[in-house]
């Protein structure tokens, strides 16, 4: 293994310091690369059991897919970030169905899922650190389900900066996150993590006090 | 502490063995019994920090209410089972927000929050616990959301029995989960699992190879 990966995937797994020397050797013998073309499936739940994954270079967005075939983007993942989302045959936990693309070209340290599980069993530490970054993900995604099934509050935002552009005649919206609450019976917290995740799907640039609209159709979309 | 109430607690803490002398005794002293009426309010997330629960007799409903008053239940805890979500300020990683109601007269063991947080702390099983427990709640309320967001299976299901309770002039449905999941082109798991919560929701009561609709206006309410 490269030097490179080997730090990757040491700063990547906070419970590396509790791994015995042998249980390191195991981790570095059983990881390899591989490299996703941009838009290429890297995982399938149900079909394959990929094991963890630290994402090296490139990006992945982990998404629910329907009989019909729509999409929901449950988070997305960038360099040094890890998934064990991809190792559903370890975690009996996860019951629903999940699917990981290469968003770009990518590239991943994948440590195979045997020895994961082997580790999870044997390491108090590695299955308390899966089990909580599964509790935050969720979190996440829960907050965000929230939102949509309750509030539809992605599509109050968005008609809300779709019409602020109108009005202005600008892409660049000059606002903070607390004016656009208050505009829409919010709070700031909620106007900020929706920002965000439009933000990640590149509908928006947020700016210190600004938000410039970066993709018109994507916006309008939402609505 | 009662003889019965400390077996309760044993039995409902898998980590219970991996605690130390003082911090069993820490955990006896500090949990005490509420009892709710039922219909009482548990827990409100944003006001209460009530701590780790156990549910001594009763049933307690987790749920999401929206701004408008619309709830969506996402679990409920039966005698003996254990709730971390009532806890949301020792664990960060719960961001969004649920409500705890008493659906009957209620008994409660509560472990008062800061000695579960500080225990969360000292000790990684319990951590791990916390965090496991956490991931398989909200796989179940994936699964659940995955389910009415994309495919309004909920709806689909209710239908088709609905239907054959009209046709056969019978409340008692004899099917098995695999046939009906052949007429909804849907696989046996789903249906058992969707059966299962209508089962909660006191909408049917699941026998060996047949379903008795137990509510019809509640039935008739999810079409």
């Amino acid at each position: 293994m490269k030097k490179t990966d080997y730090e990757i995937l040491k700063r990547s797994m906070p419970f590396w310091e509790k791994l015995s020397d042998t249980q390191k050797e195991t981790v570095l013998y059983n990881t390899r690369t591989v490299k996703f073309s941009k838009g290429a499936r890297i995982y399938n739940r149900g079909e394959d059991c990929l094991g963890l994954l630290v994402v090296k270079k490139g990006r992945v967005c982990i998404y629910m897919l329907s009989d019909e075939g729509r999409e929901i983007t449950l988070f997305r993942l960038e360099a040094g970030e890890i998934c064990v989302l991809s190792a559903a045959c370890v975690i009996k936990q996860i019951a629903f169905d999940v699917h990981l693309d290469a968003e770009c070209d990518t590239e991943l340290l994948i440590l195979n899922s045997n020895v994961f599980s082997q580790l999870m069993n044997e390491n108090i530490y590695v299955e308390s650190f899966v089990f909580k970054l599964m509790t935050e993900r969720f979190s996440d995604v829960m907050w965000f389900m929230q939102q949509v099934l309750f509030k539809r509050f992605d599509t109050r935002l968005a008609d809300f900066l779709y019409d602020e552009m109108v009005k202005t005649g600008s892409d660049k919206i000059i606002m903070t996150h607390e004016q656009i609450a208050k505009h829409l019976a919010s709070v700031r917290e909620v106007v900020s993590r929706m920002l965000k995740r439009f933000s990640n799907d590149g509908i928006v640039e947020l700016k210190r006090g600004a938000i410039i609209i970066k993709d018109r159709e994507k916006l309008k979309k939402i609505i």
